[in-house]
């Protein structure tokens, strides 16, 4: 089972590591000081065999609020740089993002989270799988 | 090779096991005694070897009328408690349906099913593999 | 301003005032009396002048409520046919769904309602203008 | 004729003429300090005679340079409070982005630019057109 | 109400009237002699009062028909330029389709046709209404 | 990490090996001699460790050049059967499409590339991935 969820945040991609040159060579625009943003759509896919009783993988009553409360609260209107301690030191790119928003789902109890896939635009998404985790 | 298909049905979740107080915590508003529907987008997936000759793996001229007729005419404006068989006595989730879906394809003489999707919404979707089932 | 709501609910297109074989003539498969579902969205314009202090046309958190309450808790998971009133004896067609909404929102205090645009699927929808209604 | 351009960019909604307690109240969590980001879509639609000996009412390779050097380069991967002058003083809604988008067009050379319209979300978005500017 | 209708085509840009060197400065890559295709999407948009016995503007078993054999089967799988008559001395932009469409559908018997919009891209859409043609 | 690429193009289904008849029974109105076309997407997925510099799998100012270079300026506004050499004696199905755009990507030097899909229309895709080519 997928389900989508969305959140909107601002990020700027300055890895603290690298000299400014780089920093610009890297990311282009993205380094831009002020920052940019994004509408980031969240894909969560669970696994497991459907429930016999109740014909179901896991409970959107029980899927839903944690996705909300461990992710889309945690981010929407955000900016990822300042106010997510997680990436104080880690790039926000759309590959760590992607990755921390693994991390903060896969003790699910519910269901096993095969898969996490964010998509920040129509035309790039990123996705980690259960296995390579 | 996957192709898009599509049905409009209606459906109620209420399983014959459970309690009214069950039912009703378990599926929320999808237990309305009068139902609810839903636009459903079916995704079949066939894989195979590339035909020489031809330059495919199936021809849709074999698999559109294979898939017509075992689902979208069997289900298209259906209520599917009432009027399909399968789901007199399992409740039709997407789970369910998806299951049913798979095993009315999974003998596609031309080419092997690897894979069903429905889509319920553009929130949800549920997807079995040949490996799973 | 044009803003997206959802709603999933079934329907029956079956004119009281037609014999049965105009009904199956009409409205063909949508007569089926089980009913059938489709997720319908919703699309709300409203117009007028852009608050010079505040930037906005109308505040989405007092569009929501409204709609939500006025259509979208009215109907999702709904059958339109037995559980809303107005469909007792109007056909629940779409161009008469959207009429109704249309109705039900054009008092809406804080700005002018426009247009109620609303998709049945990804191939119809119907909108009404408020120099029609 | 309408075409589709898009940007990604942040903002915070934050009217300076208000104090802290009203723009919490009227723009809730777009008034984050930090601000938050969206990935706009812009429709520019030209109108007018189709030209006998092109087939065309504008050419593309006008329209183009003309709406990215005005309105894509100058807002993607920019902080509209922050870089854009015209938002120092005026609060970056979309209902006032989608304005200034409009001024920026409205003398384009080749046909008349009947209207624009602002993407902020799959759920939102903002028009103006030529009557009512 | 609007109805989507799809069709694939190939044509070439290249107006007879002008020469090799302009032709090749107005359309470009869409002037190369093999020619090139789309994936064509027309929106039909017919407005009416509905009729107080079906709850309809028109039925879509009228519609369906009349738009599929006058532009679907006359376009669909076509070269725009060698097998369309009225393409044969005018070039087939997407303009002129527009056009060339609404003709063809303006006499629908059963409602007004207010509005035809091509969709040659996700990027590009090309719209007639009544009062223009 | 995914990313979109699109081309139009046309092409004409016909296998040189089988007769007139064949050909016709086999590909249909895809088989018309005057070719017809399609907007192609393009889905390209490149896997990999996230570089802990960077976060990033593989820069996309590396990746959009390659991709634009071997796929994208080789295919768009062409005919395939026409301009492309592979063609010649390969019927351009989308399958065969694909297959030819992997082979064109695999030895991308930054990361390994996953998977190629192609979008052939909104209803069609072909996949390929880097275990079955």
């Amino acid at each position: 089972m997928t389900r989508r969820y969305k959140f909107a945040a601002s990020h700027r991609l300055h890895a603290t590591a690298l000299s400014e040159a780089e920093n610009q060579r890297i990311y282009g625009k993205c380094n831009n000081p002020h920052g940019h943003g994004h509408n980031y759509e969240v894909l969560v896919t669970v696994a497991g065999p459907v429930n016999a009783a109740t014909g179901m993988i896991a409970n959107l009553s029980e899927l839903d609020p944690f996705v909300t409360e461990r992710v889309v609260e945690a981010f929407d209107h955000r900016n990822l740089n300042e106010e997510v301690e997680e990436f104080r030191d880690v790039v926000p790119t759309t590959e760590n993002l992607c990755l921390e928003i693994f991390r903060r789902l896969k003790d699910f109890p519910a269901a096993r989270v095969e898969r996490v896939r964010v998509e920040e635009t129509s035309k790039n998404s990123f996705e980690v799988t259960a296995d390579e985790s």
